[in-house]
């Protein structure tokens, strides 16, 4: 009963952060959809406030060590289940956030915030040499910070380690080295395909119009309105404040359908993740998501092996000709070779679903490099440019088109870019699996049935929260732990010379 | 130097605190104008842990004795001017808070939550004694709660300044009961003025083109919208999260446009004065507004006495035509009494500046009465009824168009009301003086100059935040104390026999 009782008052004081956490969520969503210019500054002190209070919430969860107390009690085998599942989870975070001194979380968003501005101005125009310093900052506080929160073998295991628990670096080198041994051929291999034909059709694609498309396909797979909403921000997101308030946003383009479609389709499967997870259990690890590349499968699993299937436009590609008669001469053939497209490109968020994967290998390769010590931050640029040119056989003609196109370094994010490539190999290694498990998969694409989809995605995964880890959930699920085997498949069944 | 870093670490604890407030504010605006059905549950879990939060807050301003140091060395003469008001309106509020026991606030939060649904449900049913045992309770709770705060003469004294600190019941009763005086010979002795012609206009006003109106409207006034929002909600509001983004909401009717114009310059009244509030004094009461009347001042001022007046539509009246050419064969002499008709109604909120008074003074002497233990809650409905008789010359049908009608005291807002006629008189007050100190004022509105208007309000009454009481601001910007007079001259100028 004594232990009983701790529980219920570990709960309710992860409940207690997490509302906080979810009032950030909802002033970041606020600041993108909504917020009017001159709110911005006394906005971002607002956040940093919340921010420290959420800070202090997790520490005080062990002020009285309840939380060692119950990690021991997991430990010796008297909590078991959900309640360990609890312990363990918030043991994991809450010890992250004790090894790093305040002092050192300080400097790091102090630093952060002003290499942000450094890197938007950087990239204007297009001058690595005004980033580099603060990279170099920033590279030398994330070797403090994987020293402080410590490492078996690579200090970039304890960087990977924030964003897919459980993943080290020799896993993922080994993952995708194989993905890249594949695909540099593959690529070179393929013909391009023709090119995209939707940004040729005259006539505009009138937003209000585009708006009503993507809500009836974001609900017809399975987004609950009722529980969340649809809105427009510069670059697409899901949030969530708790599953019955799931929000994502897409971004409109009124002479290509597709930036929409894309962005739509890709943040629903986020979306029906987070309003999957447990209303019951909010508030603790038992509701939230496993990790950024699960997180990343279902949305990658519905933007391209679903969005991008023939049988997934079967239904819809009707649909769109009946609202855009613009489309009346573009066949379904053609509208599905244009949006199959595969050919090397400079950027990474505008690049096709088989050269993504070098995208990301070539900034994995890059940081991890950095974070032991292997590479030089001035060397950056150089290294950046010759592995685009042997990866993608392209040559990069600026430090903006290159090495300065992402946010992530600037926000302090290394080891977040290879969860994006995980995503990729989880999603077909799921979906292998589904099409055993639900028959006709394919054909209920067609007829636009999502429902058997959602279910196997709510019950396999998404109920779930974290009590299983990545590892664990992809093993429990398909049989076998990550591998590339199935995504080379699938891009091999796709895309291959037939 | 020693009390400057106690002021500074005051500033930084209201501050914080503030941060607090301005989230509950855009907790409470997401849930008004933007939260799916869904999202209700969980969203009010979230309210309430971060009331909580902001409680907690307020209470370890002075875990210290901080403040109470910082108390007595104003008091002592030692600290002055802004730092002084810092000082003393955080020691009101903090004050008041610590006397009402944890163990009362729950009771009382906890009262008001299930009132407000039975509340809900009494005035669906039209009936009273559903609501009679939960009114009871709120009336004797708010008379425990006066017997907290302390006070000399009447409970009600303790319970008014919570909203106009500063305010007698004494006070309030001589001024309302001179303008009840005034108010119900007044009405008796007006003809009916002629019925609104607007409900009666063929076609539909389209709300888009009423959305652009209104933005058009509002921004003339002075509103900034790179610092705000105009949205839409069943019952319009103005809330800010600090004077850098301030939002309001009207509410359109496709078949009368008065409704969304008449509460689109009254909440526009409200905002000018949250972004008139000092941005620089963000945190401390030197940006807060002074008191619920003089809020509702601003609003009057620019609802009825601007908004209501021939000069202002001499210029918005063509507006109109021009956007909606069902107006066409409408007069702007029929526009203006169509607008300022007077006529004796059921519900206080769709009633006319004229009458909406009697309203108030009902529910004064029935909320003073009740805390003055001179009336039973079991009586009420019957009083109630006889004073409409007898101030409006109407005959109330059912509770619902009666008694149940408005949602404060199930919220427990008891000494709320009368805040809404002092904000009449406050305008009234305020313009008279106004109408002295800028030139051709009522030329200026008739040619759309607002902005002689905006900055008058700015400089004497919004930047100044609560460095004034209202009893100070009135006499300090009028010369003389809240008076009923100027408002009565304001009534017989505008609608007496001429």
């Amino acid at each position: 009963l004594l232990n009983e009782k701790k529980i219920i008052e570990l709960k309710k004081r992860i409940t207690d952060a997490t509302y906080l956490a979810s009032v950030l969520n909802m002033l970041s969503w606020d600041q993108e959809v909504m917020m009017s210019p001159k709110g911005a500054e006394l906005r971002a002190q607002t956040v940093a406030a919340v921010s420290g209070l959420l800070h202090e919430k997790i520490l005080a969860i062990n002020h009285d060590a309840l939380l060692t107390n119950l990690k021991h009690l997991v430990d010796q085998g008297k909590i078991k289940n959900d309640d360990a599942v609890i312990v363990k989870e918030t043991w994991r975070l809450y010890e992250r956030k004790k090894k790093l001194p305040d002092a050192f979380v300080r400097e790091m968003a102090e630093t952060i915030s002003r290499a942000f501005t450094i890197w938007v101005e950087a990239r204007k125009k297009s001058d690595f040499k005004l980033f580099q310093p603060w990279l170099e900052k920033i590279i030398s506080l994330k070797r403090k910070e994987a020293s402080y929160v410590g490492y078996s073998d690579s200090p970039y295991d304890a960087l990977i380690d924030e964003y897919e628990p459980g993943m080290t670096t020799k896993n993922a080198e080994a993952i995708l080295e194989d993905l890249r041994n594949f695909l540099v051929p593959f690529i070179a291999s393929l013909k391009k395909r023709k090119k995209s034909l939707l940004p040729k059709i005259k006539g505009k694609f009138l937003i209000p119009d585009q708006i009503k498309l993507n809500n009836f396909i974001a609900e017809k797979l399975g987004f609950d309105l009722s529980a969340g909403r649809i809105d427009v921000s510069a670059h697409p997101f899901t949030t969530n404040f708790n599953p019955h308030d799931v929000r994502f946003t897409t971004s409109y383009n009124d002479t290509n359908l597709w930036v929409a479609l894309g962005a739509t389709i890709h943040e629903t499967g986020h979306a029906l993740y987070e309003q999957g997870l447990s209303a019951k259990h909010f508030g603790t690890p038992l509701a939230e998501a496993i990790s950024l590349g699960i997180h990343e499968s279902q949305s990658r699993l519905y933007e391209n092996i679903i969005g991008k299937s023939k049988a997934f436009w079967h239904y819809f590609y009707p649909e769109l000709k009946k609202r855009f008669p613009q489309l009346k001469k573009i066949s379904a053939t053609d509208f599905y070779e244009s949006i199959t497209r595969v050919e090397p490109s400079l950027i990474r968020t505008e690049s096709d679903e088989v050269t993504y994967n070098l995208h990301i290998i070539i900034r994995f390769e890059i940081e991890r490099a950095l974070i032991e010590s292997k590479l030089k931050v001035k060397d950056v640029p150089k290294v950046w440019n010759e592995k685009v040119k042997h990866y993608l056989g392209i040559s990069v003609p600026d430090d903006a088109h290159g090495v300065l196109q992402d946010m992530h370094w600037a926000s302090g994010g290394v080891g977040y870019f290879p969860t994006y490539s995980f995503g990729n190999l989880y999603s077909a290694q799921f979906y292998k699996t589904m099409e055993r498990q639900i028959p006709n998969l394919s054909q209920k694409i067609a007829d636009s049935e999502f429902k058997p989809i959602q279910i196997w995605l709510g019950k396999n995964i998404h109920i779930h929260g974290k009590r299983y880890s990545a590892a664990e959930i992809i093993k429990k699920v398909t049989g076998e732990p990550l591998t590339s085997r199935y995504f080379i498949d699938y891009l091999k069944e796709k895309y291959g010379q037939k």
